[in-house]
């Protein structure tokens, strides 16, 4: 799948995953919503944390902010699987305009942040690489 | 989520994504299909790799074998959204035996891997922490 492709791929999915790396230099993995604008990838975290852990991204980016962004596509007809990778680096934005856009695009992709804005840190990541795959008999891609 | 309730939807995903991190450091991603069994997930490589970038997770886990799996649910009601999260510590498998042990769970999982085996190599991760999370109002959860 080529860079075009997997970009359009990329603004259709609804969710995707965030990797960061932790101090201890291993992985993290959480789910996220997500907006695109530009070479922009847009996140927030909610205002109340369920639990301690679910900051740890925001910890691991404010350490080491290399991320990798993934979203795919899985279906019991294998002929239809996709994935779009991103590497980027991430940022949390201190400056409640930017973060404010941020929060603007999300809520115009997700009608569920209309209702609930989030109150929590906004974080964006620049796309340095966006790279896909796609079964070679998938008719959509 | 506990994580015996973490564990069982683990058990019932399709699908996961796995991160490794690369030598330089960076975490990098792809989705997998697995297989559970006691304290042990399974993956393997398709025979045909599509592109040399796909075996990255190999270099990365035969450097530095920490890697983190995480299977979610997405839903556009999102009392619904759960997922699941392991810490796990990951090594290809030499020993033949071995190794077709991991496949037969994965056939005995996919009816795909029934029709094309696959023939590249089998990863086994050891569950090092189990963790998750489910919307508080998720009725299945």
């Amino acid at each position: 799948m080529e860079g075009p492709t997997a970009r359009q791929h990329l603004l259709v999915a609804r969710v995707a995953r965030l990797a960061t790396i932790d101090p201890r230099g291993k992985p993290h993995l959480v789910p996220v919503t997500f907006a695109v604008e530009g070479d922009t990838i847009y996140f927030a975290v909610d205002a109340k944390p369920k639990r301690t852990t679910d900051l740890q991204r925001l910890r691991n980016i404010a350490a080491n902010p290399s991320v990798c962004v993934l979203a795919d596509h899985y279906d019991e007809d294998w002929t239809r699987l996709w994935w779009v990778r991103v590497d980027g680096t991430a940022r949390i934005l201190e400056d409640a305009a930017r973060a404010g856009h941020g929060l603007d695009l999300l809520a115009a992709r997700y009608p569920q942040y209309q209702r609930a804005r989030p109150q929590g840190a906004v974080v964006a990541i620049s796309i340095d690489r966006i790279s896909g795959w796609a079964s070679a008999e998938n008719p959509g891609c």
